[in-house]
C-alpha cells in the first residue's frame, strides 16, 4: 500500500461532468488499496469570475479580502470531488487548506508555506478516508486565510506529498507530461520518461510553460519525486526527480522557445562601478522582472563606456523604458534601443556539465539556418540565445533536430 | 457610541452595485460614531447555483459537505463587501463564520449554535474597523464547517447581537418592516412601529414571512431586541422587543393568511388510549411537519369513536396520506378525507389575554362574510381559524377591517 499524493488543475475538474471523471480516477487508484490525497483547483473560470466582480467594485481590491474571495474557489471543488466519490461507495472528506494544517506567512495573494501540519489528513486517512485537499490556500498561524499565488495548487501537492512523506505525487494537466521541445512546434519532439529538477527548472524559466518553477523547486528543496501526466489519458507521464548518473549521458534534454521576451540595449554607458547596480536597482524597484543580462567588455580610453543589453517579459517593456528614461541623463547613457520581435532559444541539460563542443554545435546549427545571434547567456546545464523572431519556430527545429534528433 | 449588527439578506447584496449600496449605508452609521458589524448572506442565487453544481453529481449529496459547499457563497459577500468598504475609505476587515467564533453543533445543514466567543471581533471593532461576518455558517468545535438552514443569516446577526451585548440589531430586508397584514391581499394593512417576540413568532407561524421562527426564538430567549427595516430606503422599520404595559392595549397586532397549508381529517377514530400517540409519532417519523391538530369530543356509545382533523404544510400531503393510508386498518379509521383547498386565517396580538369576545368578534365577521369555519384553534394570543381557501383573501380583509379599520 503506497501513499498517493494526486493534483488536479482547473480543467480538469472544470464541471461536474469532469470532476467525476476524476472520481472514477481516484477510485481506481484507492482500489489498488493505495491511500489517496487528492488536490484540487478551483474550476476553470470561478476565479476570474470572483476577480471580475472584485474589479467591479474596485480596481485595486484589497489583498487580504482577495484571498478571502478567491479560496472560496477551491473550498467549492474539493466538496463536489467528495460527493462525486461518495457517489462511487468510497469514503471521502474534503479538507481547506487550513483545516489540512497549512501554516502560510502572511503574505496575501502569493504566500510562502511555513510548515505543515497535516494531523486531520492523518486521521482521515487512517480512518479510511481519501482526503480532498483545497490548493492554492493556507492560513497564517492567526488564522488569516491566504493565498500561494500562481501554480499554488502544484506547491499545495507537493509540499504535502513532502510533510506526509507520500510515495509518490502525481501532477495531473492537460498535456501528457515533459516533452524534448513544444510539439505544436516541432512534431518530432518526444515525451520525456524522467528529468532532473535542475532541468525541469531551467526549462520552466525557458519558457515551457508545464509548471511554475516554485513548485519544482520545492520538489528538489524536499527530494519530493513527482509525475507530471495527463488527467485526459491512462499514459505515464514524465518522472521528476534528484539527477541519475544515467541522466548525464543525455547532453541536452529539452529545447524551448521564449516568444514573451522584449529586449532592450543601453549603448555607450559609462562603464565604472555602480552603474549597473543603479540601473537594475532601479528597475527593481519597479518590479520589472529582468531575465537575461549581457554586458560586453569596455571599449574606449579615458573616460570607457560599454554596452548593456537585457531581456524582460514583454508587458513590462514600457514601464521599464519609462525607469530607464529618467535615468539616461543622471547615469550618462548615450541611447537606448529595444525591440519586442526576439525570441530566446534554450538547450537545456545536466549532461552539458560533461560534454564540451555544446554550445558550439548549437551555434554552428543556427549559423547553417541562416540566424543570426543577438545575445548568448549561458548556466551550467543550459545555453540561451536571443535571436530573431520570426526565425524561432525554424531555429528550434533545427537545434532540436542537431540535438535530440 | 452605540454597537450596532446589521444584518443584509442576499438580495440587498445580490451584485456588486448592491454591495456599493450597502457600503454606503454602512459608512453612513460609521460617521456618526457607531461601531458596527456587518452579517451578509450569499449573493441571491450564489446558493442556488451551488447546489444545481451539486445535484449535477447526485441528487442526495453529503450535508457535511453541502455545507462546505455553500459556506463559500456568504464567504465571497464578506470579501466583496469589505473591499466595497474600503473604497469609501473605512477600514473593514472580513471574517467567515469560523472566524468570528460562532461554535455550532454538528448537524449539518442545519446546526444549532452552541456559543459564540467574539474575541476576533472585539479586537477588530477595537482597532476601529467595520467587521463583516459570513451569515448562515459557523463551525463545530472539532472545526468542521458547518451551517444554520433556512433564516440563518438573520440568527447569525441575533446570536452576535447578543454575544457581542449590541445596542441595537438592524435586520435589512426587501420589506419595510412587519405589517398588520400583507399590503398586498390588505390594501389598508399598517406598518406597525413595534411588536412583541411573541406575537412575531405566532404571525411567523401563522405564515407572515418575514423572518424564521428560529432567529425570533433566539432574540426573545436572549433579549435581543431588533429592528426589521427595508435596505431600499431609510424609513424606518418595526422593533422586535419583549412586550411592554402599552403593547397590552392593542388587542389585534396583525392578521396573518397562510394558503400553503392542507387538512386532513380521519372519521371514526376509535376513542381510546394511544391511537392519537400512535397515528402522530408514525407522520413524526415520516418527518411530516403537522400544524394545527383538532379533535372534538367522543360521540357513540360501546365503542366510542372521534374525528381528528389536523392541517400540514401542502407538499407533505401525499407523504401523510400514505403514513395515514397504511395505519388505517391497524387502528381502525372509518375514512380519511383530505383538502388542499384551505386558507389558515389568524389575528395574533398579546392584549387578547386581557380582553374579551375577540373570538366571538372575529367569527360574527367571519359569519357576516358568508364564511364557514372548518377548523378552530387557539392560544393565548392568537385564534387561527381554517377556511376555503377561495374566500381567504376577502376573508382576511374584513377581518382586518373589523379589529385594526
Amino acid at each position: 500500500m503506497s501513499l498517493i499524493v494526486q493534483k488536479y488543475g482547473g480543467t480538469s475538474v472544470g464541471n461536474p461532468e469532469r470532476i467525476k471523471n476524476v472520481a472514477r480516477r481516484v477510485a481506481e487508484y484507492k482500489q489498488q488499496g493505495h491511500q489517496l490525497v487528492v488536490v484540487v483547483s478551483a474550476m476553470s473560470g470561478v476565479t476570474d469570475g470572483l476577480i471580475k466582480l472584485a474589479k467591479e467594485i474596485t480596481p485595486l481590491p484589497s489583498e487580504r479580502e482577495m484571498d478571502m474571495l478567491l479560496a472560496t474557489g477551491e473550498q467549492q471543488t474539493i466538496a463536489l470531488t467528495a460527493i462525486a466519490l461518495h457517489t462511487l461507495g468510497l469514503s471521502a472528506e474534503s479538507l481547506t487548506g487550513a483545516q489540512a494544517g497549512i501554516v502560510t506567512d502572511g503574505v496575501h495573494t502569493k504566500a510562502k508555506i511555513n510548515h505543515i501540519t497535516p494531523k486531520k489528513v492523518h486521521a482521515l486517512l487512517d480512518a479510511g478516508n481519501v482526503v480532498i485537499v483545497a490548493g492554492f490556500q493556507g492560513e497564517t498561524s492567526e488564522g488569516q486565510i491566504t493565498t500561494l499565488g500562481r501554480g499554488g495548487s502544484d506547491l499545495t501537492a507537493i509540499a504535502l506529498a513532502a510533510a506526509l512523506k507520500a510515495d509518490l505525487c502525481q501532477i495531473y494537466t492537460d498535456v501528457d507530461g515533459v516533452y524534448t521541445a513544444d510539439p505544436r512546434i516541432v512534431p518530432t519532439a518526444r515525451k520525456l520518461a524522467e528529468i532532473s529538477y535542475d532541468e525541469m527548472l531551467e526549462l520552466a524559466a525557458q519558457g515551457a510553460k508545464v509548471m511554475q518553477s516554485r513548485s519544482v523547486e520545492f520538489a528538489k528543496k524536499f527530494g519530493v519525486i513527482f509525475e507530471v501526466r495527463s488527467s485526459l489519458n491512462d499514459n505515464p507521464g514524465t518522472i521528476v526527480k534528484e539527477e541519475t548518473k544515467t541522466m548525464e549521458g543525455v547532453v541536452v534534454r529539452g529545447v524551448a522557445l521564449d516568444k514573451n521576451q522584449a529586449k532592450v540595449t543601453l549603448v555607450g554607458v559609462p562603464d565604472k562601478p555602480g552603474v549597473a547596480a543603479r540601473i537594475f536597482k532601479a528597475l527593481a524597484d519597479a518590479t520589472v522582472n529582468i531575465d537575461m543580462i549581457v554586458q560586453n567588455v569596455s571599449h574606449g580610453g579615458g573616460a570607457p563606456t560599454t554596452d548593456i543589453s537585457f531581456t524582460l517579459d514583454k508587458p513590462d517593456l514600457l514601464k521599464a523604458q519609462k525607469v530607464i528614461g529618467a535615468l539616461k541623463t543622471e547615469v550618462g547613457i548615450r541611447e537606448v534601443i529595444s525591440s519586442e520581435k526576439i525570441g530566446k532559444l534554450s538547450i537545456v541539460g545536466v549532461g552539458m556539465r560533461s560534454h564540451s563542443g555544446v554550445a558550439a554545435k548549437m551555434f554552428e546549427t543556427l549559423a547553417k539556418e541562416g540566424v543570426n545571434i543577438d545575445m548568448i547567456s549561458t548556466s551550467e546545464i543550459k545555453i540561451s540565445v536571443v535571436i530573431d523572431l520570426t526565425k524561432g519556430e525554424a531555429a528550434m527545429r533545427a537545434v532540436h533536430a542537431a540535438f535530440l534528433g
